[in-house]
C-alpha cells in the first residue's frame, strides 16, 4: 500500500529536478505554457504544424544503451514534415513518457532533442515528462513532439498549379533508415544482430532543414516530400493536380547497402520495400527543368540526385 | 520472418482508412502539416503552447474497456494549461501511439479528442496515430497533445505586478480525480475495485476555457493556476511576486468523497493528499477583493468558491 506518490512510483521532486536540467538546454521558462511573439518580417505569415514520433526505432535505443540521438530523429521527423509546406520550424515541444524516470537516461534523450532543435534552427519551448509507471517498462519510453512553422503565405508550398509534365524530381539521401520501417527490420535482423549493428540503425535521421531552406529562397522549388511511412508511394505525389504522377528511376541514385540486405534477406518485393523503406532518398523536390543544374549547383554535391519526373497518369511508378 | 510490413505488424492500409475517418470528424488536411493563419483581431498577439497527456488514467481506460472520455481528458490537460497565461486556445494536434491499431477503440479515443476540443473552442487540425507493435500491448496506446493558444500581449497573464497581499484566491470546482494521481489511485484500490468503479473515476478533467475566457472579459483576474501534477503545492503559486505566498483553507469547500476516501484508506497525510490531487479544486484565479463579489457573479453558483488569500510569506499554507 503506497502512504505517498513517491511511493506509489511518481517521484515529483525527481521530475522537478530533471526540469531544472532541462531548463538549463533550452528556452523553457517556468511557467504554464511556453509563450512566444510572431516572428517578424512576414506579411501574411501562415502557420504550420507537425506531431510525430519515432516508433519502435526506440526500441534499439533501449537494447543498445545509446538513448543519444533518437531525440535528433523525432525532432527530425516533424521539422522535415514542416518543410514540406515550405515553411521555416519556429518551436518545439516534446512529450517524453516512461515508466519511472531514469535521469541519465532522459538526459541523453533531452540533448538528443536539443541537437535536433539546434540544427532545425527551432526553439524548444516546453513540454512534458510524465512518469507513468506500470505503463513503460523500466528504461523504456515513448518520445513523440510537436513543431510549428512559419511560412510567408506567397511561398506557401505545394504550388499545386505550377507543377506540369516534364518537371523534374531531385532526390536527396537518407542518412540510412530514418525512424521508419524499424517493425520490420526488427523482424528480418534477429536481436543479436539489432544490438550488434544498433550504432549503423541508430544513425539519426537527417535534418534537411538548412539547405532546403537555403534552397528555397534562391529556386522555385514547386513541391518537396518526406520519405516516412508509406514510403515513395504515399508521400512522394502529396499535392499533385489531378492527372499527374510521378516516375521514378531507382537506378538513379545509390541505393545503401541496408536496404538491399533487408530485400534480400526478407524477400520482400520491391514494391513492399519501395512502400515501408526512403532506400536511400529522405526528400523529393520538384522543380522546373530549367532550374535542375542551379538547385544542383546549390545541393551539395552526392547529397543530390535527378531521380524522376512529372508524367501524365496518376500515383508513382518505379522502374 | 515478415516479407511485408503488414506481416510485421504495422497495416499501413488500414492506418490510412482510420485517417479518413479522422478527416471527417476533424478540419485535417491531406498534406505535410496543418496550416492555419492568425486569427483576426489581434494587436500584438503571443503564442502559448502546452505538451500533455493523460497519465496513468488510461489504465482505467484499458481495464474498463471504456474509451470514450480519455481524449476529453487530454485535451483538457492542455487547454487548462493555455488558460492560465490568459490565453485562448486556437490550434489543437494529438499523437496516439499503440500496438496495433484497433480502429473501434481508436475511433472512440478519437471522438473523445474531437469532443474536447469543441468544449475549447480549439481546432483539431493534425496528428499521428503511430502503430507500434511489441511496444504497446494488444489494446493499449499511449496519447498525448498538444495545443497552440493566442493572446493579446496587454492581457498576458500572470499580472505579477498586480498581485498584492490581500488579494482573493477563487476556486474552481474539479469533476473528480481530473487527470492526475493515478498511480496513486492505483495503488490503493484493488484492480477489482478499479474495474467496478471505472465509471466514476474516467469521469472526464473539467474543461475551464468557456466560463473563465468569459470572466476574463468581464474582472480582472491576476493568476490562474491549474491544479495538476504536484497539486496546491507546486501549482498554485506559480507567477507570485517574491515575497507573497497563499494561505488556502480547506474548509472553505466540500471535498468530495472520493479524496476523504483515498485519504482514509492510504493513511497519507493532508499534505501528501494536497500535493497529488486536486482535492476538489481543478483551477484557481487570483483576484482583488473588491472583484471577488462580481467574478462571483459570472461563474456558476456551486461550482466557484472564495477558498484562499495573498499573504505575506512563501508558497502555499493549507489550513
Amino acid at each position: 500500500m503506497a502512504r505517498t506518490y513517491k511511493e506509489a512510483g511518481v517521484d515529483v521532486k525527481k521530475a522537478e529536478r530533471f526540469v531544472s536540467f532541462i531548463r538549463k538546454v533550452t528556452d523553457l521558462e517556468n511557467g504554464f505554457g511556453g509563450v512566444v511573439e510572431l516572428p517578424k518580417g512576414y506579411k501574411q505569415p501562415l502557420f504550420v504544424s507537425s506531431a510525430d514520433g519515432v516508433g519502435t526505432k526506440l526500441m534499439l535505443a533501449f537494447l543498445s544503451g545509446n538513448h543519444r540521438t533518437v531525440g535528433i530523429d523525432m525532432v527530425a521527423m516533424n521539422v522535415n514534415d514542416i518543410l514540406c509546406r515550405g515553411a521555416r520550424p519556429w518551436f518545439f515541444l516534446d512529450y517524453i513518457a516512461c515508466g519511472r524516470l531514469d535521469v541519465k537516461i532522459m538526459k541523453d534523450v533531452m540533448k538528443g532533442i536539443v541537437d535536433g532543435c539546434n540544427e532545425a534552427g527551432c526553439r524548444l519551448i516546453g513540454g512534458e515528462t510524465a512518469e507513468m509507471p506500470d505503463f513503460y517498462r523500466p528504461g523504456e519510453y515513448d518520445l513523440s513532439g510537436f513543431c510549428v512553422g512559419v511560412v510567408e503565405k506567397a511561398n506557401l508550398l505545394p504550388r499545386k498549379k505550377a507543377i506540369k509534365k516534364g518537371d523534374v524530381v531531385l532526390g536527396l539521401a537518407s542518412s540510412g533508415l530514418h525512424s521508419n520501417g524499424f517493425s520490420f527490420v526488427r523482424k528480418v535482423l534477429s536481436s543479436r544482430e539489432l544490438k550488434k549493428r544498433a550504432k549503423e540503425l541508430l544513425t539519426p535521421t537527417q535534418i534537411y532543414v538548412r539547405p532546403v531552406l537555403s534552397l528555397l529562397e534562391k529556386v522555385r522549388v514547386k513541391q518537396i516530400a518526406h520519405i516516412t511511412g508509406g514510403g515513395f508511394y504515399l508521400k512522394a505525389p502529396k499535392g499533385l493536380p489531378q492527372g499527374l504522377g510521378l516516375n521514378i528511376d531507382s537506378k538513379s541514385w545509390p541505393v545503401p547497402d541496408i536496404f538491399i540486405e533487408l530485400s534480400r534477406r526478407s524477400g520482400a518485393s520491391k514494391r513492399e520495400m519501395f512502400s515501408t523503406f526512403n532506400m536511400g532518398i529522405g526528400m523529393t523536390l520538384i522543380v522546373s527543368r530549367r532550374d535542375v543544374d542551379k538547385a544542383l549547383s546549390y545541393l551539395s554535391e552526392g547529397s543530390c540526385y535527378v531521380i524522376g519526373e512529372v508524367v501524365e497518369g496518376k500515383g508513382v511508378r518505379i522502374a
